[in-house]
């Protein structure tokens, strides 16, 4: 049962336990699934990994990819891995069955990454993106470009990429300036430059398609006037014929080394082939369904590696001898040391709670799916909304804090190449820059999901996790925990009702002033949700340790984690901003 | 006056307005210096860092040393730069007139050091740690020994190591093995292994000289049977000769590559000829003069990289334009976004703060040298006791910290090799390991240096943040802050007085076991200090830009920083330990 890089005794406590996925199997969509076929695939998942992901996480890194002869080639593990990805339908495996697709649940699929990116994060981002690009094209596409595209980058003969950043305009999407200029055929000819484009080239895949923003010549200035496009790197008419997409040059990154990341020229001899996608001036709305399911990837992938280093660091603290028991005076295992087992402790409650966190954006997912009720599916709509930037940056803040303990539970070896921590380490580092930075999320969640529909969103968050909290607070040995939670969300709602007075005068640049306190509350607030969740499930189950320590963990996590709430509420209650611009003194003077 | 590395104005206000340095040149030690001796000393190690420090902080990671041969070689500026450090008399700077040296203050060695680091930290852990043997022959060698060692590690024909570490014995040196027999001529000859050895091999010198801790042969069991001996690579009879000291190996780490880390192996032959210094058995008291130099350099390191990374951030943040001002619509730089200037200022607050606490504890190291009051030399000591843990913790945590969030400030570009970030974070991260990691800095806090003598060394401090509280508390721009800084000494005291008496009971375990959050808790209380010293002080000089920025940030770390304390005490004041080995249930089950 135990896999040395994830636990699947939590998974499956996760799934079946507290989100209960069996039940979805009685709707008519995932009607041809059960537990059996969910097991399949977790099982098919764990193969991959441990065959074709985590023996190359190592050595894949060396040497790094190189742009030569305007080429990026990657080693053969990479297409050898997206080639058998693709062939046990994993790739297809949360497609409809009409394209091939197995009609599984989201929080199936969401499993599968869980494993594969604890193993190799850099690999998966190849069949990620291709998922999230084919996931729009099946929203979006005409017929005919769903027919065209959908099946090839499913079968992984092609690859797909998003291409949003520019180099003049960074997280402001509204500023991007590629051009597209309409084609007498009903084709554009594009024009301009992306960067930070991962997996923007390379040789695992007979084509490349670039899903990217640009604006159609004429539109208007702005968010609203930036359409969507499919942008082949090969012409689709002649697969042999270059589409006039240039490699311009590679970024040499921290980590994640096995996935280059590109800096691209779209149509510098004017011969760019691209496809409109979806309706024109719509292409930021449509791009957000690939970027939020992308947030959560990213997210999760934050916990993904946070899971393989406190695994790591879990077995290594089982087995070094190292010091003396302050007790008895016997030289002891590292794990017999406080100070370690609450390093281990934190590594463990983000990462199982961060994972719930994610499993619950994934259970909205599909139940946005099979529900028919107008009202339920606006419902999980704005949970969504709301949840998906605190999930990906808890995800990605916290994974990343999570590595850095599992690295310092190995001590002086945790920052050798002796050991796969530091490697964890530098890949974990981007999460909480892609598909957004932290701060460009904590911006999203305040000023748009927080606000929107007089905070709608929030009173739906409230009643859910309500309705955790009073099934908590009937158990006695955790309802000390659900009163806890109760007095953090009425001290956040204060926090959140003095928020929007703020926003309600017009002072909207001191409302944001301190967004990424708000993100980090929210977060941990949202987190002791999923670690009540957890325990009262547990307590729900016959007695046995494993359920008693995910009591005890949850205990740990409102103890040392939730803690901090007060602190950044006490930011957030300020009135008197220390961080604007227009502000005397200038402290950077 | 502006450095891209660190800020001149800051150190120089340090120096002269918050230490008043030329105070120091009262004393007859320090009689034949004066300010402009300091300024030059100063202007020298800027140069240095910038003529052959700087430009090598990049190019050298690549290609890694490698151990070829059983010899490590290293790029040549390393040789380069120890030379020069050498012949400009930086190297010798604190060293009495008699041995060549300059008897400067070692405060403004730290100087020296702070900007040298902040170039580039991998060449200086070369000069340092012969600058650290060197002291130690000084302090415990025989004149015979002083006179051989001492001049050829400060002109950098040979270079110093300290090797404390074994594999099977991590940070616990009560169990180190290695073993020294007597030889007949007053020699020993060692055997051993000793791993994690910064510098241990490379040919920028013509010889290496370890600095060891082994047992004399029948020597008690524990750390009261350890000396320290002298160990030559190179025989000192005749420099051509090996002394049976064996590279086994070379670690590759995340960063500082330009250091190489090796695995020794002593006396595989027989024939490693070792000097005992000082009075055999009392190695570990010995060394621990070596330590604690080496612990504030290794905080003071931290928050030098730190600084590098803080002027870099801001200096990009001033110069890139992205996404518009919420309140005018305009486009502007991002340093005009609240949450850009909330992460420099937590830079700057942890880089100028942490500058500040580990000038205080190099204050105290000049105040020992020159005091003849044998109360006052026992304060002084007390107070380095107690204080050069938590410096090197805030330094190696926070500064860590702090190079992340200027990562941050740059989005995509700072986990790209385009920039110097990424590679400061790899750096940097090793301070919380280095020289006993931040769990057995906290253990030596709390376990030692709080309860010696019954809490005399807290009692001193209590003083001194008292001197400073009171002065500030008739200053009304900072009385808040004083009440502030009172109100979190009470609970300091009162959280520390219920932790000894729960360790009065015996329990010591208990007593230890958040002692990494003790640690966190008075770092913070420490650098609260220090910033209402510094706001004290810019407010007794004619009021600028620059004094008004100094008192700003002072109630930005107040703020941000200072109310992390609520959190810490909270779970330090519990008695329901969570993380002890033999509680049930078992968390890792």
């Amino acid at each position: 049962m135990e896999h040395p890089l994830f636990s699947r005794q939590l998974l499956n406590f996760l799934l079946y336990d507290v989100y209960r996925v069996e039940e979805l199997c009685r709707h008519d969509y995932y009607g041809q699934h059960d537990r059996d076929t969910f097991e399949f695939t977790i099982d098919a998942a764990t193969e991959i990994a441990d065959q074709q992901l985590r023996p190359f996480f190592r050595d894949i890194e060396q040497p790094e990819p190189e742009l030569c002869d305007g080429q990026v080639q990657v080693p053969p593990p990479v297409a050898d891995f997206v080639r058998t990805f693709a062939e046990s339908g994993l790739m297809a495996s949360t497609f409809p069955l009409e394209l091939d697709g197995q009609q599984l649940p989201k929080i199936i699929y969401a499993a599968v990454k869980y494993i594969s990116m604890s193993a190799n994060n850099s690999f998966v981002m190849y069949t990620d993106l291709s998922i999230g690009c084919a996931n729009l094209i099946l929203a979006y596409g005409t017929t005919e470009q769903q027919q065209r595209f959908i099946p090839n980058l499913l079968n992984g003969r092609w690859l797909g990429t998003m291409c949003l950043t520019e180099p003049q305009a960074g997280s402001s999407l509204s500023d991007i300036k590629a051009t597209a200029r309409p084609n007498p055929d009903g084709t554009y000819s594009l024009r301009g430059q992306k960067i930070f484009i991962s997996a923007g080239d390379h040789d695992a895949s007979e084509n490349i398609i670039h899903l990217l923003l640009a604006r159609i010549e004429g539109a208007p200035e702005g968010t609203k006037g930036i359409s969507l496009f499919i942008v082949p790197k090969y012409k689709l008419s002649d697969q042999e014929t270059p589409n006039d997409v240039q490699s311009v040059s590679i970024y040499h990154k921290m980590g994640q080394k096995a996935t280059p990341a590109m800096h691209l020229a779209f149509g510098e001899t004017g011969d760019c082939t691209a496809y409109l996608l979806g309706a024109p001036h719509k292409g930021l709305p449509q791009m957000f369904q690939m970027m939020n399911s992308s947030r959560l990837g990213v997210g999760l992938n934050g916990i993904s590696i946070a899971s393989a280093a406190y695994q790591t660091a879990l077995q290594y603290a089982r087995e070094r001898p190292q010091g003396r028991s302050l007790k008895t005076g016997a030289p002891v295992r590292i794990i017999e040391h406080p100070d370690v087992r609450r390093m281990l402790l934190t590594q463990k409650v983000i990462v199982e709670g961060g994972l719930a966190f994610h499993l619950q954006c994934y259970y909205y997912l599909d139940q946005l799916k099979v529900s028919r009720d107008p009202d339920e599916k606006k419902r999980y709509h704005a949970l969504l909304e709301l949840l998906t930037p605190v999930a990906k940056t808890y995800g990605a803040e916290e994974g990343n804090r999570s590595v850095n303990l599992g690295m310092q539970v190995l001590g002086g070896y945790g920052y050798t190449e002796d050991f796969t921590l530091e490697q964890m380490a530098r890949d974990v580092r981007i999460s909480s820059i892609y598909e957004g930075t932290t701060g460009i999320q904590s911006l999203a969640l305040l000023g748009r999901e927080v606000v929107r529909n007089n905070g709608a969103a929030l009173a739906y968050w409230k009643e859910e996790v309500n309705a955790t909290r009073k099934q908590a607070s009937t158990i006695p040995e955790i309802s000390g925990l659900a009163g806890r939670l109760q007095e953090e969300m009425d001290r956040f709602e204060r926090t959140t009702g003095g928020l929007l007075k703020l926003a309600a005068t017009g002072k909207t640049e001191a409302f944001l002033a301190d967004a990424t306190l708000y993100m980090e509350y929210f977060g941990l607030v949202n987190v002791a949700w999923q670690w009540l969740k957890m325990a009262a499930a547990a307590l729900e189950k016959p007695a046995d340790d494993w359920n008693a320590s995910m009591v005890h963990a949850a205990r740990f996590f409102y103890r040392y984690e939730l803690g901090r709430c007060l602190h950044l509420a006490q930011i957030l209650d300020n009135r008197d901003p220390l961080t604007m611009a227009d502000q005397q003194p200038d402290p950077f003077v």
